[in-house]
């Protein structure tokens, strides 16, 4: 599975979609080559947030494009979907590699240095296919999160860990190169594609940071 | 499972439970006789949810009274708990079973007559352990449900089908004993536990409209 943890990472947020709705800019970030898409919901019905999981699935399989679930491991599991991002204040890791089993994708959110810490000491080796530095910059997609990692806090994670590295927070084309040369595998956005007049050229321009 | 739908059926509010906190409520209630204990959280974010179920378990197991999830099948999964409750707007309950399996306790609520003969037209003999009445009197704990089914509907819905009944909404002392002669297997309480001074005396004096 490590080999899917790379390139551009979409994280979705129905409310930024505004001009094309969610299932045309999964579609159209699909075509300008995203590597992995999130659904995060936090608000919606469950039996809506399925619906919504089985309509994305749909999208991404002719792509090859994994779907994971934010959080909620019974979406996925009932969806169908390819695995789940955790937050620290999600299901713990271990619970959802338990219940979904070893082939699915699960990433695993770190918001400051000791998180990692704890991690390590739980498990030296944990079974996860990706760790994400969240935020690497300040963001106003998500208001709750501790204070940034940076650059430097992003080479620090770097310079202890072979499993694959997602960045997010605050990512754009301005500043996608220094991340990723910074030793991000992948990087996350939102907004830099929900909001983009044109979520194809978007997803494009941000893959190209991954070739120069 | 059937003989586990009978008498009193507790569905936790953590706000009401003033005086004596979650966790000696359901305490409470177990010694007072409670048959059932459903955890039902709307806010919570889903570590701190397993964390409360693990907890419930642990009180509900030496009576040997199982613990039920409202919606969150992964929750249920993660905290071994013994099934869900499932709402009409909660993941299809065709997904709970294929998920959860054949020994778990699945209920589905029914706001009106409509939802069950949808239930009736998609499987006429649905492997649910109960269908719910919800609302079965005009109650404040749950503001967004449908017109009450009264007593008269419950005893349509009795008319119907063999499947365990449990009755929700504005239950009490006063109205449990009719609720029971109207065919109904199990009174889900919310209040009427949750804010008892004495949760035990409350559990009690609602156990014996069953054996009247």
């Amino acid at each position: 599975m490590e080999n899917k943890i790379h390139g551009v990472y979409l994280v979705t947020d129905r409310p930024l979609c505004r001009t094309h709705g969610l299932a045309e800019v999964v579609e159209l970030s699909a075509l300008g080559g995203v590597s992995l898409v999130q659904l995060r919901e936090k608000e919606t019905d469950s039996r809506e947030f399925l619906e919504l999981a089985k309509h994305l699935k749909k999208i991404l399989t002719p792509f090859a494009i994994p779907l994971l679930i934010n959080d909620r491991l019974d979406i996925c599991l009932a969806a169908g979907a390819d695995g789940v991002h955790l937050g620290q204040s999600d299901l713990p890791w271990q619970e959802a590699r338990r219940i979904l089993g070893n082939n699915a994708i699960i990433g695993l959110s770190l918001e400051t240095k000791e998180d990692y810490h704890s991690l390590i000491e739980t498990n030296p080796k944990p079974p996860l296919d990706y760790l994400a530095v969240s935020p690497v910059f300040d963001t106003n997609t998500k208001t709750n999160t501790k204070p940034a990692w940076g650059l430097e806090g992003l080479k620090w994670l770097r310079s202890k860990t072979t499993i694959p590295i997602v960045a997010i927070g605050g990512i754009n084309e301005s500043n996608a190169e220094t991340v990723v040369k910074a030793g991000a595998d992948s990087i996350a956005v939102v907004s830099a594609i929900c909001s983009a007049e044109d979520p194809k050229l978007a997803t494009e321009i941000l893959s190209k940071k991954f070739h120069t």
